[in-house]
This record gives C-alpha cells, sequence and structure tokens, in this order.
C-alpha cells in the first residue's frame, strides 16, 4: 500500500496517536488504513461415506485437491459464503451442516473456517476454478496431492471424527514450511 | 475507496474477467482491490463463577461494558489476538481456553471469534480503551448495558453452557436493528 486509497496522496507508515502498531496513514486526509487477515470459508460436502473434492484450475496449487473454499465476500455471513463457494467451485447444492473446523495460517494473513455440509443430489460439476469435481470414499483421498495443509487437517479431524461417531468443532494453527516462499503457502 | 493503493490512480468499480462482484479495479496499473468481512476476536474470561467486563472508553458504544474484544491484527492467530486483546483492554493475563463463539455480522463486515479463558489472577486494570474492569457472577451483568449483541449472544450461551455442565462451540449470525446506522451496529 502506497497511496491513500480515499484521497490518493502518498500514505506514511507510522504508529498513530492511541496505536501501537505501524499503519498505513494518510497524512493529507487523515486516514488511516488498516489491514486485517481474510476469512476463507468452505465446506466437506458429505454423500453418504464420501467427500466432494475439486481439482483446482487455478493458481496458486494448480492440479491439485482441495475441498470447495474461497474468500468470504462483504455482506455475507460465514455460512452464506460456504455454501456459495460450494456452488461457484463444485456446482454441488447442499445442506450446510453444523462449524467444523477454524484453522489459523498466520503467515498468509487468513483464517480458514470449514462446515459440515450434505450434498442435497448427485448433480455437482466443475465450475471455473476447477478442473474436475469427484467423490472420494476416505480410502482414496489424494492425500499427497491435497492443495492446502488446511484442507488436509480437516479432512483428518473429519475422518477421526467419524470414526468415533463424535463430531466436534476443531482449532489449529498452521505454521510456515520453512523454504515456502511467504504467499504461497496455506 | 476511490483511488489505486498501488499507484495513486482513480479506481473503477466494475466486475473483472472471470470474476461475478464489483471490484475495486485499477485500469492504470491492473490491480484490483478485494475488501473481506475482518475478524473480531476476544474472549470469556472467567475467575470461579465471575466472568471479566470492560467498560468501554472509546465510541461506538462509550460507558457500555463488553468482553475484551478487538480487530484481528496481520501475522496473528485468533487465539493470540483474543490473549492480545484481553492484555490490551483489561489489563488481564489469561490460559487461553477453547473456541467458543463464531458469531457473524455480515451488516458490519466482521466475524467475532470468543474464546474460553481463565484470569492467571487479580491484578487486572483498564486499558486505553476502557474505563474500568469489573467482575461480574452471573446474576449482576448489566445485560441492557452491554455494548454490542454479539457480547451479549456470547454471555447467554457461556451461561447457559456452564449451567448443564458442558460448554460447546456456538454459531449464529447478527441481523442489523431496523433503524440503526449502518456503520454503529455489532
Amino acid at each position: 500500500m502506497r497511496f491513500c486509497s480515499a484521497c490518493g496522496n502518498p500514505i506514511t507508515l507510522r504508529v498513530p496517536g492511541g496505536d501501537n502498531r505501524l499503519r498505513a496513514c494518510c497524512d493529507q486526509c487523515g486516514a488511516i488504513h488498516y489491514v486485517n487477515p481474510r476469512p476463507v470459508v468452505g465446506t466437506i460436502p458429505a454423500w453418504g461415506d464420501e467427500i466432494l473434492l475439486c481439482r483446482r484450475a487455478i493458481d496458486p496449487r494448480y492440479g491439485k485437491w482441495t475441498l470447495p473454499a474461497g474468500f468470504m465476500e462483504i455482506g455475507e455471513t460465514t455460512g452464506a459464503g460456504a455454501v456459495r463457494e460450494t456452488l461457484e467451485e463444485a456446482g454441488a447444492r447442499i445442506e450446510l451442516g453444523p462449524l467444523f473446523s477454524v484453522i489459523d495460517v498466520p503467515h498468509v494473513e487468513q483464517v480458514h473456517i470449514f462446515f459440515q455440509a450434505r450434498l442435497l443430489d448427485l448433480s455437482f460439476a466443475p465450475g471455473d476454478e476447477s478442473l474436475e469435481v469427484q467423490l472420494f470414499p476416505e480410502q482414496a483421498v489424494p492425500w499427497p496431492e491435497l492443495a492446502f495443509r488446511t484442507v488436509a487437517a480437516t479432512l483428518r479431524h473429519y475422518f477421526a471424527d467419524r470414526a468415533r461417531g463424535n463430531f466436534s468443532v476443531h482449532t489449529e494453527a498452521i505454521a510456515p514450511l520453512t523454504a515456502a516462499p511467504r504467499t504461497q503457502e496455506a
């Protein structure tokens, strides 16, 4: 961020009065531009014992498999965003279930939030951001080909909970991979 | 948002290729400025049967009571943010407990995330954003004087769970008050 989005003048990085962090401040119009982590919302769409994964048609992680998920939009709830992403990426209509995982990814400034979901029918189809969409039983999940560690963590918790017959909400934090570029890893 | 924060030129509101929403686009440098809801993180600090509330020294809701909470910062986890806000607003050192509530407030573009917490000692004191900090038993909670509905909802769930001896994670969405100004209500 180099210019004020309110007035177009150059911004200064400084600690505003009453604050304790460097912020993007505009000395022309007085605006302070706060930046915060972004919520990513998605689902674990289940059809009987199988779960639906999407193969990514976009970077990062082109060609890798993921749960349907994406950035939460202004004006929507976490649940509505998760339903929307599931429809956009997998063409899948779902009944949204309970919150399942909240996973911090601080090094990419994101919080990933997944909900359980039940597919309403089998008429799913890849959206613009997916190469293909496929149901997987647990033993066929392509673990080494998963796009993001938040997806792998969520699926591990999901299958473990299902095996013990008791679903709960899971929280954890994902640390950066040592040699990973800062903007690519989640 | 009227100017590109990357190059300072005026932005255009349009739907970028491959997207389906209006975005702040810069036709000069090509930047697309996405905006997303912001996470607010906080705690329910408990000392025995009492919980700690802060009386706000800032707008909105100056003089009203709240749980310690605030905007999640870049580079931190939800839990670390909740611990930081508890220290900043209430001068309180805590042991962070499990995730307790995730409450959507779409009309102010926020998601409020509260954790259970245990006060480590009684040396709390109001920070710059608080007029006073006080422990309340359930029967003394100033319900009509609470600052935000997410705080009231979280406290209702907390006391109900405690009464039945079983804490779980709660999710809900807060709708706008009919006549409330859009930027003030949470």
